[in-house]
This record gives C-alpha cells, structure tokens and sequence, in this order.
C-alpha cells in the first residue's frame, strides 16, 4: 500500500508540490533492455506543458525532464527509473491571499482538515502540477506495451458543447488547443471558452482515451479487474467525478440486446460486430480497442467570487487571482492517455506474470 | 497485490465459484473487541438473496453465512474473520450448452481468453454470485465503521426511467422488490420490468450509494483518494460500467460558480450550501455525505438470441436458457451500499494510522 | 498489505484459530491449467500431522484438506484456491488454567496487550496449527515450480547436538521420526529428547532447507530480495528466532578468499566450485541450490513451572498441562520446506512478470 | 508490491545507482505535523559516510541530503518526502575492468543473469552507496517513533573477534571508527583490520542493534510479524547474510526453562527477569527492548585474486582495485539501526490503524 503510488509491478510513485523546488517520480518493475531516454518522454511532457495558448494557465515553464537513474547507456536496467522536473516559475506571492482562505471546490481545505496543515503555494501537493509526473510514467509505459498498442485521447465535450463523432478526424486533434478531433467544434469552443476566460469563470469536461492493439487477457477478476484499476486511475486525476468504460453509463438504458456485441468469426479470429463494452468483459480486456471516458469538473480557482470562510472561521468571499486554467479538461487530455498506458503496462507485466 | 483482494488495513478476499462446494471471504485487519455474530450480517445477505421476487433470478438459496474465525465470546479478536456459504441450489444441468458457448457481453469469453481455462457451472468465478460475499464483508465494515455512519442505497433508474428525485423517500427503498425511493415509480417499473422479462430480454440500471456521518480527512492523496477508491471498488461489481461522485457527469457541463459548493460558518462548523462534490475535495471527505453513482449495464444471459462464436470456432446463435436477473440492477444495490462501506472502514483505518 | 498473507503474485492468506471449527487458507495468482488434487496436498500435510511419534503432540486429527474452489476437471482455473481443515480434536477442556494466565515465552501475553482480547483455547490463531495451511499452501506451490525444483529439508540440530554432516542421507530423512539426516544421530536424539520429554522440559532445534533445481534470476532487489522474502517467511514460523542464508552466521568470521565461491567454464556453463552463498547473490539466484537454515527456539507450553503474572496482575508459577511438542523443531521441517516453496513460486511468477 | 520499496504506512522506496547522477528516496506516508529538517537527517548519513578513516572505503562524498518536497516550514505535511544526495566522486574509471568481469560473491553476476544488462560502474544499483537512503530514511523514522524509542547499533564481531559483552559501554561506540562498545576489542580490531587491508582482504562481521522504549503490540501477525519484517528490512541489507532476534540460534540449544523470560509484577506493571526473546513474543513487541543481530559477509571486491569468468565466458582472475571497505560491516552499523527504526515506525502507524 502506497499513498503515492500505483500499479503493481509496474509501479509509479509521484512527489513533490507545485512550489517545492521540483517534483519527480519513481518508476519501479520496468522490463530491462527497453531502450529510453528523454526524447521518448519530452514530446508528452510539451503536449501537457501550461503557458500555450491563451486558454490553460499562463505558468511558463520549460518542463524539461531528466532520468537520473534506471537508464545505463541508453537502455533500462530493470532498476528504479528516477525521472524529475526543476520548477523553475513558482511565483508564489501570486498566492499570498490562498494561504488563508478556503476555495469552494478546491483540495486546500481537505488537506487542511485532513493533515491539519497545508503547502498552500500553488496548491501545493494537490495542485494539477503533480500530473505532469504523471504524463512522463506514461510515456515509459508506452515504451513497456511497445509499438503494437496506441493510446489516444481527445476532449469530447466543453460545457455543455460536445463534438459530433460523425466528424471525427484524430489527425484534427493534434491541430488545434483543445485536443477536439471534431474540426467544426473548434471555432465554437474557441469562442466559448474566451467568453468564458474573459468572464473570469471557468468550465468542465469530458475526455475520452482509446487503446487500440491491447492484447486479449490483460485484467486480474475479481477486485483487480482492468476496468476498476482504469476507474482508479482516471478518478485519481485533479478534478475528475465521473469515469465511464465504453458506452458507460449510456448502458443503463440499453436491453439487453441493445448491449451485446454479436460476434462472429473471421477465419480462426472472432471479430465483433460493435464495441459497446469498451474492450473489456469481466474485467478483462477482449482485444477490441478500451475506451474509457472521464468528466473534468471546472477550476475552482476562479475570478467569480463565492462565499466561503477562512483559517480563522470567518465568513468571507473568495475571489482567485494568479493563473489559472479555465477549463483543466483540455490538460487532461495526454494526462488521461498517460494513466491509460501505465495501467496497462503493469497488467500486461502481471498477466505475464501468472499466466506466462 | 492480490487479484481477489480489496483494501489495505481493512482487507477482504474472496473465494468460490458459483457452482462450486461454497463460496467465502477472508477479512483481514478488522479491529478487535468489535460485537460481531451472524445475526449482524444475515439481514444485509437477505437483502441481496435471489428468488424474492419475479424480478430477480429464480435461483433460491437461503446463502445462511457462518463466521468460521476471528470472533471469540461474540468479539471480533483481530484475527482473519473467515465468513462461508454453502452453495446449496446449483442445478448445474441448466448450463450445459453454455459450457461450449460465449454469450456476448459476457466475461465467458474473457476468461476463456486470459486462462485458457474456465469454470462454465454458472459463469463460475464470474457470476455475481460471488456478490453475497462483498455484501458480507460490507456488514462487517458498518461495524467498522460505527452507529455514526449510516450507508444507504437505491436504485434510481431501470432502463430508461429515472426517478423523480422530489420524490425521494428514504422508507420507501424496503417496500418494493427494486430499492425504488419514488413510490410513483414502482408501478411503472414493475410493468416495464415485467414486459422485459416476459420478452426473455433484459435492461440496465442506475444504483446511488450514500454514506451519511463521514468524518472529515478519510482519503489518502494522490492515488489512494477516497473517490479513486470508490471507483475501483464500484467497478468490480459485477457488470457496472460507469462510475460518479456528486453531480459526476453533469459537472462537466458546468461553470465553475454551477459547480462550488458555497460554504459559511455555523458557530464553529463549516456549513456547505450545497454538495456537487458528493462529500470529496482533492481525494479527502469533507464530512459531508458521500454520494456515489454507478451504471449497470443489462444481464447478457438472457432469453433472447444473438449471433456468437463456441469454442470450436464456429458462428451460432446464443439463448441462455436457465434462471437470470431481468435487471441485475436491482440486486446491485445492496452490493454497492457493502462496497461502499468496505472502502470506508479502509480509509477509516489508514487515516488514524497516518494521522492518529 | 495484509497481515495473514504473504506473497504478491502467488499469495496466500491463512485464517482460523486452533480451537476453532475449522482453519483454511486462500491461495490466489496460481497459475491456470496445473493439475491440482487433494493427493498432490495430503502426503505433505501427513508429514507435518501430529501424533505420530511421542515426540510430537499426542493431540490426533486426520487434516484431511479440502479444495473449496480455484480447481475445475482437476485442473487450475487461475482463481483462487480455497483449502480447508476442519478442526476435529479440539479438547478445548485442556486449557482452562491458560485462559487467564501466561506462559512466559508464549503469544498469549502480547495477543492479550495488543488485542486486549485472545482466543486462548490451544493458543488460538497463535497455535501452531496454522502452519498446516502454510504445508497444504506449499505443496499447491511445488506444483508452480514444476518438477525441475525440488525441495528438501531436514532437521540439523536438536538441543546442544548437530548432526555430523558427513553423514547426511538423504534417504534417511523420511526413515525416523525427527526428519534427521544422519543415521548415527537419530538413537542419540531419541534418547534425549525422551528425557526431555518425561522431564516435562522441551527443546529447540535448528531446521535446513534447500531447493535444488532454482532457475538462475530469481529475486527482485533491493527490498524483494530473494533473501530478504526467504528470511521473512522463515522468521514468520512460530518460534522461529533466527534465519541465515547460505553460510549465514559463520561467515561473519571469514575473510573475503574463505567467502568467495570461485567459478569456471564448464563448457557455455559457468560452474561454482563451493556454495558458501547458498545461491543467491545481491538477493537474486545464481542457480546454485539455495540453502537457508532457522532455529527453533524450545516450546514454551511445559510441565516445568515457571514464574509468570495473571490476567488479574498477580504472580503465579504457570505449569502447562495439555499435549504439545517436546520439540516443536521437529514439526518445523515441513513448514518451512513449504515458506521456501512458496517464496520462490512467488518469485518465479514476479521475475516472467518482469523480465518475460 | 514494489522490488524497491519497503514499509506499508511508513513506506520507503529508493532508487539510484553507484556512479550515476544522485541517489535518492521517497517516504510516503509519514505523519503530518512533524518538525524536521536536513539537521535531523545529516548527522546519521556522516556517521555512515565513506572515508572516515582507513578501515572503510576511501571514496570521499558529502553525502549532503536535500529535502525536496513533504515538508512545509519546518513541518512534514503528510505528502511524500523526497530525499537526494547528489553523486559527486564516482571515478568511474577505476572499474574498467568490472565491466567484463564478475567478482566470485558479487551482485554483478546475478544482475546480469536476471536482467541481461547492468550498470557495473561501482556496482550501479547494487552498490552499497544505495544504503544511505535508507540511513536517512532512517533518521525520519525517529522523528515518527518519537524520543520514548532509542535505536542504538554496535559491531559485536569482527572477522573471528567477538566483544566481551561485560566489557560493554554505549559511549565508547562513537569514540572509535567500528562502531564497538568494548573498549580493550578496540586495539585489537585495529591492528587485526589494518592487516587485512594490507594484504588486500577483507573480513565479515556481526552487528546488533537494539530498539529501547518500543511500547508493547506492535506487529501484526501471522504474517507481518515484527520479527518477520526485521529480518526482511536487514537481510535485505547488502551482504547480509543471517538475521536473529534476541538470543536467536543459540536458543536452539535451550531447554524450554531456559528460554523462558520469568515474569512477576512490578505495581501494575509486568516486570521481565531476562530477555531471551528479544522484546517479540508470536511477532508482537512486548515493551521489552527489540534485539538483533545480524552477520555481514566479508567484501567480495578485494586484491586477493580469485577464480572466476567473464562476459565472454572465459575464466579469468578477478583481482577488484578501486576503494573498497576492508569490513562492510562496520558501516553497516548505522544502516542496521536505520532499517530497525523504519520497520518499527511502519508498525507504530499500522498498530494504530487497526486498534487505535
């Protein structure tokens, strides 16, 4: 049991807060002989990076990231791979006033009940910083699942605007500043999202990450079922309520032959006909595509005011300054393909491991 | 790690096959000095029992719980609690052609797939059989948990009809066979639950669990948070595919002030005008009540036909013939309510470890 | 984590008390599709039962284990194996004194501290008859590391007298009732430990274990060393105070040339010329047969009295009436031959996990 | 589970190698609230730090601990602590030759063999430089157990020369470089070291380390026994090669009145006459000083030349240059007392999770 951790036997543990001098993480049960280096993490790392467009946080820093161990002459030992970013723009006396109030909606006043005291600069420990972390473990993982699996994710909805799967064009996503892969959603976002920027409010989400090429098998039943550890990890990012394993919660409404995925073969490979359950059944993946989605709730950190109260037990109005994402959804995006690969890293090391 | 085991302090693993001599779970880390006797988990196993009515599986059973460990003189000695169902009623005729064949939809396949190897009496390891144990192991964890947290579920929406929330009445859950709090829609249910059955078809589902008298600080951040914990152990359940804390997916069509639960002082406590985030900030409980929502997709063994492969590689037509769940659903809801509990009596331990 | 389990991919939970109605274990990562019946278990719990010499408890029970689930056909599914022996030969009359006294050097008193309540009856979950689920876990683990493994134990020391290890035979081990290796030894040890035995006193002992046949790999550093797991599963044996590896103790005196195992070619092979480290090297094995050994500290339950305190905090001299072993050493040597099986199945199962 | 961490609540992971740029670890789980700063850690890392004097390697480090994230004004927050000593001294080039070549009792061999690749620039991740992580990982554990416990360590053996424990005196430990508490062993392990190091040998040890003031009921049996996660925490230490608690093998040799630690009360208290058992009785402290020993195996990289091959499965002469430790063993005394406070922090936070 960790607090700080997950996966099993390929298990990434995260530190640091978002003001500390850096944050980092350890990656422990990585496979040995898999080649590494920075360029195979830095690319994820720029597409999570803040400070790109005017709509995610105006905090610039470089993000570069360094392997300090785990990695000899250009392939992993099978040894801790110890990965950290320097925070090289903390400006923390943006916060002064956080330090004594509490935002609606925001971690700073469970960690204050919890621990009873609180890295309040930037968040600290809770702020979204921690999944940048996060971003470089999946791009390890990547490399573990190698070239047969490819993970995507895009943002399927801004507000109460979500894009129109018939214009779906992943080569889109890459294009424009909210990862939407609906070309005609972008403009509309756009302008929605500087309306709600200028307003000084903010916005939820929803994402959606696809894998594609998950060999059959991966997933432990009972309790270490694919989709729970999917569930797990997609929950475990800031600001996320909901998870959803294909058609999700869609299936309430559904008989139950609306759900089945008839299957038939195709020369000695079964091939189905739909993909309703996402790729996984019992908890264990069917060799179609997984596909999970998870709502992002709007930045509390916002320029709206809201009643709230202080460290001192007096009433008050909260107003945020500093710099803030108006909609972290968008960010979410390679953070979402990050958990995605990594808990499938580490199934695929534990289905080798019971079943050979 | 362990593939059928949950929790940390408050650990349970399961055992059993739906057609096999017994099923059973092992409590590990429960606190002594607890009152713990039959009578304390029978009632929860009765709510969860097969053949109450025409709505659930036919399967009749009195699943009668035995403590087999870790309770001396009526107290629970900190020692494995070790709980035990015979199975009584397997009849396991009916699953002949299943024993060659996948249903779509169901974990047959997957675990066909992952072993090479698959107990067929039943859906075996699969079936939600192995339910009555997490309901077991959930009465315990209410003990845990104490007389001040008070958990309560119900179902809220069968196939396409929801409730209507303004009619919510808690004593109404126990009087209709669906955990249905809106009288209003129990008659409405019960003939749109009828036709689904005699239509040899099935439906999906909505459950919401409730935890009341939380303490503020359960939780453990960054991986351990409490809703990530909630997730993964909602997701296990048999045939759940969606997972939401609070307003869940709705949040992600809202702005930020929709979204803040205002907050004021009353005397020396902090009053919440609302509670979007169902009871967690940052991964923390707020001590306001937990509220959890999950998707249960239609039973896929059902009457209806649909187009499969069997074993021998060969294109079919599946009937599941045998006694189902119309809406595996309903059942759901004491099973939900146990995990629930389960996750919090954990978190309830790991708090006081770490923080006394 | 879990308190009554160890193991990460093979993992084994163990509940019940010895007064109880029955004890059991829960057996969970084994590999699918391993012939597995209750002959492969029984001839192993036969060696550990009591009652079969007079150096041994006289308390008599047949341990007939049962197989509850995880086995289908006769073969492994991949799902947790549940075993169970019911309790038979309780007398729980025997040990009314023991309910409110303490035996010095006995769990009772520390149960009592930690727990502020006991199971006294035998003992309870602190009885060393927990270890027959650990013999029955073992053997299902001697099915895992297949038929190139073989393991082996003996007892190399009772009281102050060691075995001359020039003698050792093999064969001999199973031909006298204290597992002893070395014909000359056994009259010897049976004349002492019957004095021991009438004297109302008990004895410690000294147990080896060796597994032949380890592929090289195994052992997962730094804090997973195959030693480090060994010496833990060892040191968890009741009474068991201390554990070494290899050479162990002794090489404490060595100098760096007495330690050295020098090696050649023999062929693509490389060849050790001793075996001081009892195969393994930076906690991963080398091939070699690895050597562990653990002392057995005397039974604390004995006709000598001794001065102990009460539960009502008075002094009182404790004389154990009741069966138990003279030498509880003896009983040892299958349980600890099953911890090593047990240990290196785990880490075979980690090791194809991570290195494939 | 985790190759590279230890601990549950307390968990520790490390990582990092010899030669690379830093080493480092994480403590997850430390309580909040708790005043530390580099000063409580320094002190600790330079009684074991390199180049002390002639009997240890000549490596000559810093080993300046930074604090990098977990604690906010001088007061752990509950968050992950991380922890980094930059590498400043490697040499690299003193290892040439190592790089082709195993060491007869050297981890080289078996990296190699398990994971097909290692980083053999001053033994990489199997160098003992790892151990000071886990000494300043150490000094935080005291700060958890709080200044009731004291953890002291001494070196009670070197090479065939054992103390005269009635010699024994606590401040003379750090008044000479072996960490010894017998004042007359002193000059005598001078001159008898000084001799092995000229003639390019080495020699084993046995070090002990006890814990005063640890309250009784921490550990948490079967299978997290105290005794059973000590051994673990020090077997795992580099070339360890046995592990006992209290009087450990020589119990063997006990009859049960021997081994027996007669009790009588003291006012209301329990007063022990001995302490055979070393403070653990079934796993469980019993408010006793904790006590163990442990054996250190001699330097396997020495000038004496030994048999042996190499990567190109040749035999070969291995003669190891470079600055090595003449006897490990003696800066294994403060890494022994670390691994004794962290195993004993882990357990204070787990005993007051499950009984409070």
């Amino acid at each position: 049991m960790s607090h700080n951790s997950f996966g099993h036997l390929f298990r990434v543990t995260t530190w640091g807060e978002s003001h500390g001098p850096a944050i980092g993480c350890v990656i422990d049960g990585c496979p040995p002989r898999i080649p590494l280096s920075v360029d195979d993490i830095q690319p994820f790392l720029d597409q999570r990076r803040p400070g790109q467009s005017t709509f995610t946080t105006q905090r610039r820093e470089p993000d570069e990231v360094r392997i300090e161990s785990g990695v000899f002459e250009g392939l992993t030992t099978g040894t801790p791979i110890s990965l950290i970013i320097q925070n090289t723009d903390q400006r923390s006396k943006d916060y002064g006033e956080i330090a004594h109030t509490f935002r609606p909606g925001h971690a700073d006043l469970t960690y204050q009940m919890k621990y009873g005291i609180r890295d309040y600069r930037g968040g600290g420990r809770s702020s979204a910083r921690e999944t940048a972390m996060r971003v470089a473990a999946g791009a390890v993982a990547r490399k573990v699942l190698g070239n047969t699996v490819s993970i995507r994710g895009a943002l399927v909805q801004v507000g109460p605007h979500g894009i129109n799967r018939s214009h779906w064009n992943q080569d889109e996503v890459r294009n424009n500043p909210f990862f939407c892969p609906d070309p005609e959603a972008v403009p509309l976002w756009e302008q929605y999202l500087g309306e709600i920027r200028k307003s000084g409010s903010s916005v939820g989400a929803v994402v959606e990450v696809v894998a594609e090429g998950v060999p059959p098998g991966l997933g432990a039943p009972i309790y270490a079922k694919l989709d729970s550890d999917i569930a797990a990890a997609l929950m475990s990012i800031n600001a996320v309520k909901g998870v959803e394993i294909g058609d999700g919660f869609a299936t309430a409404a559904y008989t139950g032959p609306d759900n089945a995925d008839p299957m038939h073969m195709e020369g000695s490979r079964i091939a189905f006909e739909s993909n309703h359950a996402g790729g996984i059944l019992g908890g264990i993946s069917t060799g179609q595509p997984v596909v999970a989605r998870f709502a992002v709730k709007p930045t509390s950190s916002m320029l709206t005011p809201v009643p709230s109260v202080n460290l001192a037990g007096e009433d008050v109005q909260v107003v945020t300054k500093g710099r803030h994402d108006p909609c972290v959804g968008i960010r979410a995006v390679p953070v979402g393909e990050a958990m995605l690969a990594c808990v499938l890293a580490d199934h695929l090391l534990r289905h080798r491991g019971q079943v050979g």
